[in-house]
């Protein structure tokens, strides 16, 4: 199972997202039409096959509302389930469940479709030592949450921030004058736990990199038998990570060329949300 | 165009996503491989065609990040690209510049992608007095945004939050006993500025609300035949909003079965980012 | 009984409100003068007749500094005290007893103040269906707070803020270019659950507000014979509020002129605390 | 003229009443109704005698809305004016301007209204050494702004909150066990800048408090002629203050008793505003 | 034993630190490499001699991150602790123990310290009636803690901030242009409860500040004759309080030329830790 | 020079450093005291030799109060002072000036200590490879400020928090059962560019890390000979780290033994302002 995160990173972002959908004065309908004493029982209920995510989210947009609120989890965060499986049921104030549907849907829905489109590609490349990884490319004020969806899914992350590792990219490299100046900057600044990434475009900027001792190789958009190469080259003295045009489809291929990672951005910015549906029971 | 939203109100999920992406630190590469006296000239280039939104919110990212970067917009929010289109071009500090990028592509890519999922529908029922609206399915703590993106596209906007508007759907009918029922606590206890909207299944349930007095009528999930046959109950009388499996190839249909509204939650949540790159200038 | 606000959206302002009067460093008479051990039990005791508002505020000023305090409320928030009456009584640390005391009364007798004036109003008009709302001339940051109180005293809500409903006023014509055009104006950029309320000073304007389809009027200070006339003239199609000069005295008639509603600033900018004492009991 | 308050100190108490105001999305009504790049020119004009306070509060909300308004202050705070006078001007965007008129007018009417009602006061003791003083029974969240105000209306400010000043009141001294005890445990715990203030009800009480060494002394709901006797009794040995049904009416008879000092909750918790309207210039 | 300050005060200090310490995702050592379920039980030993000063926002780090830990307080805040000593004993999940350590002895190792170091001074001088007192001179945004501390310490506390008490420099003197004329102002413009000290370099001074009124003097870098030829001036009219080159070597001497309070900046700026180790308990 | 931290990252905390020390009501003695019209000039005169850290935070400080004072820097972040050297002159708003005063050398002054102590042992190690770095034992919320300051003075820095690298200590060992499997653990769960440091307090253990592959070698209090023994078995496959009692006295040899880095807590924790003031000019 995969870890969660403490509720002390999550609670400030679920907050803020429940007084977002309550605006100046709550819930308006809920206040007029339920009576305030009603009482009610909910489940999660999947529609479509896929991974949980956010569930944890789901579940603290319920208590931050009504801390009296029942929830049980049947499917927790990083379990696959299949359509009709029962995720997690509440029961308690009828008004504070059906307030805090859409807020705590809004979390499982998407994060959960991340875990799912990255579980996709883990499978498929299953049989190779590769991982797939996530990128910077985030929802704003999301990223941890995001990419603890892309650990659900059996996926491993890239760098959090731009402060937790050095990846170098054409951009650095253009500005620098190079790519052994830019790693040799990179070395003298770093401290000594901060990995150097950098960015290739060709083999011959590879064996500069490799030269200049990069950590880790980001191969990017390279033809397989390019990266076949690259993979020999590299010969197990740096990560070799390979990026561009990364789907279930294309993944296998890739993977078997060799590489340690294959990182895709459209899985923290493109993927769609996995259907799941929040039923009154009787 | 699109009114812009005002500054005080997108800058401070601006100012966090930066934070965010700073984390403990700052950009700990650009500082180590880029001197600090670098200038350099950049270009936010569409890759794909679309509509622009979040342009704002990409240059206030730059203009946190270093104040004295010049910016200038050549395609703003709401304007159509092609691809190889300038949307606008940043010039000064080179460490800046590279710092604030993906953050303000974070904003501009998916923005520019819910804009033109929008717009896709929106063109395809132009020839139709309806329009195409967005739900409170939204990405947390970013719905403003998300709205704000959507009426670039061309759609319009539903409530914003649990407190603007009534909407009253099948749990509620369900615990307060009835459309008729709960349309009457809605009306009572709704200020003289707040519009009631009634979720119905069925035409059974429609004759219902009309005659509660709804001034919205919600017609989820109804057949062709059955849309048009509600839109002829309903006679003008309310404002008639379908929803359910809303897509540019489903929606001209729908449109074109007289209702006011069409409303689709998979707008701002389960569209993909517009590929928009950011390129260094000569 | 009013509709409690949701804790998470008042506990930010009562959290606030205590370290306002904690400053740097707390209470630094209870600390000095009070044993840490000492207990006390305290009653709210109304002084003078009123309706009260604000009680789970004051009752959360008290549960934030010390969630062992025990507190019993006899007088729920929007009920009717007359002097002597014990509205709540709060048993335990006596230290954090006294602290909390101040902070809770400034929300307690001042909220009970406007619920009391709005009640006032209220029962002026019972004969009427005229009902007396607020606006927009709310203390800066409490205005939830505020409609909350009026709510509680009987009153209807207005607009809670600039997003939630459309009131073109005077300046808004002048600048358009006149009522038609505006309210075309704010009908093509309206959401379709957003009503557009439109000021008017004669009745000439009301002709054109009403031509143009405005939802609601408002029907500034009006004279009697006016106010009859253009409640005649609207004759059911919009909404009617009447604005200027609403005290106890003159609302009755105002009321009697058939209009829906009127609207006082004064409620939530001019009116005087109910007295409200906390008393130590033996 | 009075001290202004450093615009760090409020600028986030106008910033979030501006974003109360503006809510979900912005000024809807001003989006649709005014042209973009519409001017105007407007001016704040006051239409009872009063006295300032809260104009760079105001001036604070069109500034963070509009950097680019231009403001020109005639009447600054703390300042004299009669009806019709002209207190400031604003040019500029007039989207701007009317979007911020309403959470402008909000801090400088009722501020004003403090300034007003304790310059009443304050010119009615005029002839004595006595000034009129506020308490701690202020609007949550704003004491600093209404302590302003009484500064400007020429009144004196007490403590601002539990932690500057140690005032003992009745119920300290009940659960101390007595006046002695409560002084003697407050000046051993007191820092050396911090003053003790004790409350009594009665002249023997006073007299015990003066042995105890009290640095001021609260004279509460004291009749005239008790109050002269307290006068002569405290000999100026500590600061004579007296509350208890302070008006302008009663204000003068208590001053002349030789107290220093009238303290009134009133002031900042149930005066009505001074009205001022916002006119638009030709 | 010294008064706690409020939960309400700590709990954003301590909430930051924890989350500036878990930066974007967490501790990724303990969630790697402890097992979810394990338990461990740990004591914060101490390992030299001191005074406590910060056990109750150690506590709070641990209770924010997980509530279910079950801490047990064996030497209190204030209290003395020999090498070897049990400060308090902390059981439950280890992750939680693990991650929360670092932050939890950040707060309790710097304000033992301070209270410590304070404490050494305090005995120095207990045969006088001198105590000794901090200054502004504290780490930003951690003032109130360190104040607390030199309160456990034993010390007494100089003014919080610029707000609570006048304090009138060389600077403000020269500025001003002379004592008299500062201290007039001064008097002028304070409110009845603050207090008035005045910073003097010479015995010239010091008359001119008697002559003026000033509450409190501070007699910086006096020689100890001239000292006590300024405690004989002062003569009991006003508090004396030294500065300059205060330590537990000089500070007895200082203190018996019959001074009110020492004052020395390095207690909040420039102490060593207590060293406090978290040892695993078997 | 070292890369100054973004302006972003530590407006938040300065400007809460300003409010902490205005509290309820701003520089009440500034204000009292000094015409708001006067202005002056200061410097930052250094009274110790030493390296300058925090002048940005410093000019913050005074920028955030009053963004018209002038402020020229004559001696950067990072650069040596000696005695009577001008390290900043201020211009402007003399009120302004004093009021900022304590905010920004309570910045400088422990800035500028770290970044002395580091100095002091970074220079009395440049003859060999070695580089001293700091710990997490910082000051809660100050920890970027902190680590900013180690650079000023020419160490390195170790990881930011929790999140940005994996450091496995003697507890985590116990809990897991052995360094084989806790780095194994750790291998698993890290990302690509996550390093692997574990803390050996033996050569066996230091043998056992080895053949687990860790990144780095935490070398906790090792003699000299066991230092140097331990560097001949590490051999260069990891980097070596050595921790404990590293002062200017001892870290020569300790770094002459080979070790690729000295961390000390006290860096950060325990070390003494560098004596800076702040002398008005004529």
């Amino acid at each position: 199972m995969t870890n969660p995160l403490p509720r002390i990173l999550i609670e400030p972002i679920i907050r803020a997202a429940l007084l977002e959908d309550l605006g100046h004065a709550g819930d308006i309908t809920a206040d007029a039409v339920i009576p305030a004493s009603a009482t009610t029982r909910v489940a999660f209920i999947a529609r479509d096959p896929g991974i949980i995510a956010g569930l944890d989210c789901a579940a603290l947009a319920f208590a931050l509302l009504d801390p009296s609120l029942i929830l049980n989890i049947h499917i927790p965060d990083g379990s696959a389930v299949h359509p009709g499986d029962t995720i997690a049921t509440i029961e308690g104030n009828a008004r504070a469940i059906v307030s805090a549907e859409r807020v705590a849907l809004n979390f499982l829905g998407p994060l959960s479709g991340i875990a799912t489109a990255t579980n996709g590609i883990a499978k498929s490349i299953a049989h190779t030592k590769a991982r797939i990884t996530c990128t910077r490319k985030t929802t704003p004020n999301l990223r941890a949450l995001q990419k603890y969806a892309v650990r659900c899914g059996g996926g491993a992350n890239h760098r959090f921030g731009l402060d937790d590792a050095i990846l170098i990219k054409d951009n650095h490299i253009a500005i620098a004058g190079g790519i052994a100046t830019a790693i040799a900057r990179a070395r003298a600044a770093a401290g000594h736990l901060v990995k150097i990434e950098c960015e290739v475009d060709t083999l011959d900027q590879l064996a500069q990199a490799l030269r200049a001792g990069a950590d880790a190789i980001l191969l990017d958009n390279f033809t397989l038998p390019a990266l076949r190469e690259a993979v020999a080259l590299i010969n197990r003295t740096a990560i070799a990570e390979a990026s561009g045009r990364i789907t279930p489809q294309t993944a296998p291929a890739i993977a078997e060329a060799g590489v340690d990672l294959l990182s895709a951005g459209w899985l923290t910015h493109s993927t769609t949300v996995l259907d799941i549906g929040l039923d009154f029971l009787p």
